[in-house]
Parts: structure tokens; C-alpha cells; sequence
């Protein structure tokens, strides 16, 4: 006989009790075989959501999804590993520069990602706008490839935390996502069981973000830092702004070009600042003090890590990238000072022009997209370029073009763009 | 395109917002005709039940729950109709002999009733231990009967608030059952669709119902009876003790004996006590008010009703009923007054016998039960038969005796048992 049922689970937590460590180990399996239904899961998330949960259930819930399935070891690699994980934002590159730097710093990044869903971009999405890039590879193939180049961005294997990945599709139809003890065991339970020996975390706050406020976001990170903390993860989190979109661009094509300008010395200020010091809580997190990451982007190393982790899964890192059939072009409606530029509205233009997907089976454009020709404390001249919109398909402008319109201010005067880097967590 | 979805009605809960009159339409139907998914209705079931609703949302579900089905009506009839209905008891016959008491008394008492779940008994399982007795009728065949008897007992047919059976069963195993909405909705959904002109509820309160405080029971009470009223249902409702099972018996074939009792002018005083208050309150909801229903009994005319509904749906009034195969006497541990007789422990034990079913498909045993042989405030006698167990299998016994065992209590001096009608709302 089981030594529990859905039942009983769901009504402890819906009268605000603490759910026992087997109860939360019995309901995880449970769910993962099916004997658990959906419909069971998903009235236990709800009162999750709304009662919450104790750090300790938090812990057991993580560790439960992680025992779902298969656990990664890269104790045997060469070099110390660390990983970044970001909660997602616009134009959210930062990953592409990252992870090659960090390698050329000595550190092993396996950096498992995933594609993009509604207004933020994927990872995955973004590489694969290079010609003959792979997504896919055996864990095999990644072990080797952490050894020979250093860095590995791929897609996680279906072995990984099987019990999370049934979870976050139900928790997406069943308004039960904005659940601070759900998002932070998903996230840590796949960078836990993908074996990583330091993390680094990426907390996104603001319009663009799915943290609206500070608070939850820095609730969200103290979370996750605990919860990797305990499992011998060596975790620390960075609260930065959303409000912005990082960067120039929002797409895919166009911002694997704007990564390989930083991993060229060049780039956007905003992404050079955010990918040197996420590089540097990395080192410091695997244990690495001595190497100065600027100086691997000046001196092209980082960028020679990129060229080969590019080549090693099929991509042509010197492929000329596809460029959107369209382009439509929005000048500043008046001269003055950009005071604000809102992620959510650039996110949205972007997934409207087919840069995002609305549902998880369908394609997306790899050149499409907004490229934004000032950033928030810039001049900008009445009559000259503002935004960039591109799509392969011309009837996506008219609803791109109406998220921009309340998506920014032009005002008089001087504007001090707030800090990129909130808050540290650790 | 769909005017609402499923997250968006979700999440508006969720965040302790009231659902529009148009979101609870869209929502209802699309769970009806299968476009919100099950696993979408019970995080909304747990949002309803941990975040409330307001009044005119409980009105508006239960309107879209009778919209989803057919609705009866009865204003053909020549004479006025009153319905009853019991939040559920141990040992509640009532409905027995109370539809043909009222009908005798010159209102129409449409009846539709379900089976037993639980520790609960069910009127149409009692019902069907009587040889040939048929729960289900067409609605011609009930209207006829109504017509020519007065009264009819039976199943309700699949088209009567078809969202109702479907939200019905998903509360069960998704822990959503215990929300005030949802109870009131379910209930009054259907008996507003079944077309009563008149419902007197019967709310139970105690161990062995589903509502163990008054507050709650009121709060339910006041509730059902607004849906009603506001619908032109004339509903008045009694709160009524179940801290003490009814009568002297739990079980099917046993509880109609007592029932017939009660017709023939006798029965425990308290069956006859709710008998009567119940069928004094659905002839005045009725508009009837001359009649006094205690002649009805005395007489012998409610008796003739039962026989002639019994008959109307193919059952024998006159046929031995179903005798369980085997018995077992508890005798009284000591001699004193009974001070209490718990109706939960009486009930399950009932149910462990065989007269309840575990799965809305097992089977019951018409035999099958449990007699007490006395009532708190009566003198019992160490060694003097206090209970009998009666079931077909007697591997049942030790079950139904370890919940007996600690179901009752003997002092010493007097006793008085609380008031059985504890409060009425109109």
C-alpha cells in the first residue's frame, strides 16, 4: 500500500501545514510515474503558490525532483565548473560572451540552456541562427567538450529531472508559474542535477522580468542561494535591472552579432559590464581569484573559446548569420533625452515579430527582431531612426509597432540611467 | 477567438480578484464542452476555496452550472412542488418518509437523490433494497408520477447541470471539496435546475457531518438559501444536529424499516421530530398552511403514498427486505446513562459492514449496518445487547468494532441531549 495520497497531501498544504519530507518525496515520485494526476498537481501547486512553503520543504521538493532522475558528475574534469543561470529578460545575451570567457579564464562552464517562451528569448534559439549549430548533444559528447574547449551550451537531456520538466508545463496552463518555492526548485533542481561545482545567478528585476519588485526578486534569490548552498553548490545571486533591455538588439541572429562584438573587445557598455561581472562571481565562486577576465576579452582568447565551442557542435563560427526579408524603420518622434526604454514592450516587439514563440512546438524566426538605435540617457534627433523592426513576414509590424508606442519617453535635460547591478547575494 | 482563458480566469482568482459574470460563463462552459482541461478547473477549484467569492460570483457559477444542462419544470402540476435536501448524516432516512408525508399533506415532492459516498448512507441505496424498486425514471415518467402519487424518489438523469457532475467528481480527488462556493453551487445547481418551487435544506452539523461548526454550517446555510431565493426557488433552511446519528440505525434495508415505523405512527422520536419540522417547513415554503402534518402519520395517508410511490416505480411495499447473513451483539461494558454516541464513529462502521461503498462503483449490501439500542440520555445495563453489527461477510466485523470502540461514552446521573434543530434560516 502507498504510504500516502494525493488527497491527503493536497489538503495539509491547503490547510497551511508543513508537508512532511515523505510526503513530499512520495508526491514527486508519484507524480513523475502518473500514479499523482494532474489535475492532483496541480491543486497541490496552487496552494503551494498561496500558502507557501518552510525552506526544509523547499529543500525536499528540490531534492526530490532531482532524485526523479539522472545526476550529472563532472568531478572528474580537468578544471573547477561553474554555471550562470539567468531568470530571463530582453535581450538577454549574456550567456553567448559568458560562457567562452569564463572557459578562456580556465573554468569549465556546462551550460545546459532552453528555449524561449513568450516575450524573453532562448538561448537555444539564438545559437541555432548558426548555420549547422546542434543543440543536442550525449552527455558523452559534453564531458569532452568541456575537457577540449572548455565550454558546452547545450539543451538538457530528457534524463534530467523528469519530474520538473512535467511540473513546469503543467504549472504554465494551470496559473500556478509565480510561485517563488516552484520557480526557485525548478530552476535549482535541473543546475543541481547537471552537476555544476559553483553557480551563479542571474535574478532579473523589473518590467521585463518576471520579478516585477526587489523584494520577491531578492526572496526568489536568497531561495535559490540557500537551496544550492545546501546541496554543496558554492552559489551566489546578482539582482540586476530589467526595466532596460540589455544591450542594442532583441532576437536571435542579431544577437549572437552584438555577443560576438563583446567577445571582440567591442559591444554595448551595459552587456560588457553584466558578462564581466557575472564572469567574475564565476571564477571567484570555482575558486579561481587570479585571472582577470577583461583582459581575455582584450587579448582574443575568449573569443577563439567561442569560435570552438561554435565548431565543436557543427556550427560555422565564421557563417555569414540570416538576415530578416524585412525591415521597417521607426524615427524619434521629437528631440530631446531617451528617459525610458521599456523592456516589456521591446520583448513583446520582438516575439511579435516571430523572434519568440507563443506555444513550445512552434518555430521561431532567427532574423527576427528590434534593433534600438539609442539607450535611455542617449540624445536622440526628431526624424532620425529609433527602433529597427525586422521579420520575414511583413504583417507582424502593425502589432510590433503598437507595443513600442507607450514603450518609451523622450524628455528634456540630463538622465542618469539607474545601476545595471542591484544587489549580491550570497 | 475565446473572450477569456483558462490562465487569465485562473490567476484573476488567485490574485484575490472577483471573477466577472463573462469569465465565470466562458469558464463553465469551456470545462463542460472539454476546452478547459481538468488539471485548469481544480488550481481554479483551490483558488475559489482559499480565496473566496463574493455573493453575486456564487450566484453567477451556480446560473452557469443550471445553464449547462436542461432545467425542469413543474408549474404544469396541479399542485405547488417542495423539494428537501440534507447536507448529509448517519442514519438519515428522513427523506423516506417525509416525500410522502408532504405529498399526503397536497404538495408534490420531486425528489432527486444520489447514492452514498463515504460514511454517509444514501437515500436511493436504501431505497434499492426494497425487491424491484427502480431509481431511474425518464421525466415523463416522473412528471406522471408526481401528478398521480405526489411524490417520487429518484436518480437525476445526465442532463441536469452536466458541469455540476463533472466539477463534482474532480473536487473529490483533487481536495477541493470543503469550499463553501463550490458546496452551495453543487447543490442549489441542481436543485434549482430540477425545478422545485419550494426547498427546505437540512443542514447538518456535528461529527458526522460534513460541516463540524455552526458558524460554518450557518455561513453555508445563508448562502444556499440567497442562490435560492435570488433564483425564485422559496428556500428555507434548518441547521440540525449530527454530533448523534438518527434514530436507531445506519444501513439500508434497516433504516427503511424504521422509516415505514415512522409512516405507521411510530418510529424514534427523534426521526419523527426532523420528519415532521422538515415537512411543516416545505408545506409553508409550499404556500400550504392548513394542513398539519402529524394527522398525515397518524391517519395512515402518508403510509398510502409510500405504498403507491414504492409500487409507481416497480417495487413491492409488502416484500420481505434483505436480512444480513450474520450479526454481532456489543454488549454494554458497564451500567449508567448513554452521554454520547458518536455519530462519525457509528457511521463508519455502518460503512465498514458494507452499507457504504469506498469507489462511487462498488456495490452495497442492503443487509448490512448497524443497530444502536439506545439513544444518549437512556439508562443502559452492563451485558445488556447496546449495539448490532449486521453484514454478509463477517470478516467486516473488526473493523466496524474498532471504530465503535471509542464512539460512545456511560457516566453516571442524568443527561440531557442537546436541542436537534439548532437554528433557522430564511
Amino acid at each position: 500500500m502507498a504510504p500516502h495520497d494525493a488527497v491527503e497531501v493536497i489538503t495539509a498544504k491547503r490547510d497551511k501545514g508543513e508537508l512532511s519530507d515523505s510526503q513530499i518525496d512520495w508526491v514527486i515520485a508519484a507524480y513523475t510515474r502518473g500514479d499523482v494526476a494532474d489535475e492532483q498537481m496541480s491543486s497541490l501547486a496552487m496552494s503551494i503558490l498561496l500558502n507557501g512553503m518552510v525552506p526544509r520543504e523547499i529543500a525536499r521538493w528540490t531534492a526530490a525532483m532531482i532524485a526523479s532522475g539522472e545526476r550529472m558528475d563532472f568531478s572528474a574534469l580537468s578544471r573547477p565548473t561553474a554555471d550562470k543561470h539567468s531568470t530571463g529578460g530582453v535581450g538577454d545575451k549574456i550567456t553567448l560572451p559568458l560562457a567562452p570567457l569564463v572557459a578562456a579564464c580556465g573554468v569549465a562552464v556546462p551550460q545546459l540552456s532552453g528555449r524561449g517562451l513568450g516575450h524573453t528569448g532562448g538561448t537555444l534559439d539564438k545559437l541555432e541562427s548558426i548555420p549547422g549549430w546542434r543543440a543536442t548533444l550525449s552527455n558523452e559528447e559534453m564531458f569532452a567538450q568541456l575537457e577540449s574547449v572548455g565550454a558546452v551550451i547545450c539543451a538538457a537531456g530528457d534524463g534530467l529531472a523528469p519530474a520538473d520538466k512535467k511540473l513546469y508545463a503543467l504549472r504554465d496552463v494551470t496559473g500556478t508559474v509565480e510561485a517563488i518555492p516552484l520557480i526557485a526548485s525548478s530552476i535549482m533542481s535541473k543546475k543541481i542535477a547537471e552537476g555544476t561545482g559553483a553557480l551563479v545567478l542571474d535574478v532579473k528585476v523589473g518590467t521585463g522580468a518576471f520579478m516585477k519588485d526587489v523584494a520577491r526578486a531578492r526572496e526568489l534569490a536568497e531561495t535559490m542561494v540557500g537551496l544550492g548552498t545546501n546541496a554543496g553548490v558554492n552559489t551566489v545571486a546578482l539582482l540586476t535591472d530589467m526595466n532596460t533591455p540589455l544591450g542594442l538588439t532583441a532576437g536571435n541572429a542579431i544577437e549572437v552579432v552584438e555577443s560576438i562584438e563583446v567577445l571582440q573587445g567591442g559591444g554595448p557598455a551595459d552587456v560588457v559590464e553584466l558578462t564581466l561581472a557575472l564572469a567574475r562571481e564565476m571564477l571567484t565562486a570555482a575558486g579561481v581569484t587570479d585571472v582577470d577576465p577583461a583582459g581575455k576579452l582584450a587579448d582574443g582568447s575568449a573569443m577563439d573559446v567561442w569560435r570552438a565551442m561554435i565548431n565543436a557542435q557543427g556550427g560555422d563560427p565564421e557563417a555569414a548569420l540570416p538576415v530578416a526579408r524585412e525591415s521597417h524603420v521607426v524615427t524619434s518622434p521629437s528631440t530631446g533625452t531617451l528617459t525610458r526604454l521599456d523592456a516589456m514592450a521591446v520583448g513583446l516587439a520582438a516575439w511579435r515579430l516571430g523572434a519568440g514563440r507563443a506555444r513550445k512546438e512552434d518555430p521561431v524566426q532567427a532574423g527576427a527582431g528590434v534593433v534600438w538605435h539609442a539607450r535611455p540617457g542617449d540624445r536622440v534627433t526628431q526624424g532620425e531612426p529609433l527602433f529597427t523592426l525586422l521579420t520575414d513576414e511583413p504583417e507582424r509590424f502593425d502589432r510590433a509597432l503598437e507595443s513600442l508606442e507607450s514603450g518609451f519617453d523622450i524628455g528634456e535635460g540630463t538622465f542618469t540611467a539607474p545601476d545595471l547591478i542591484i544587489d549580491r547575494i550570497d
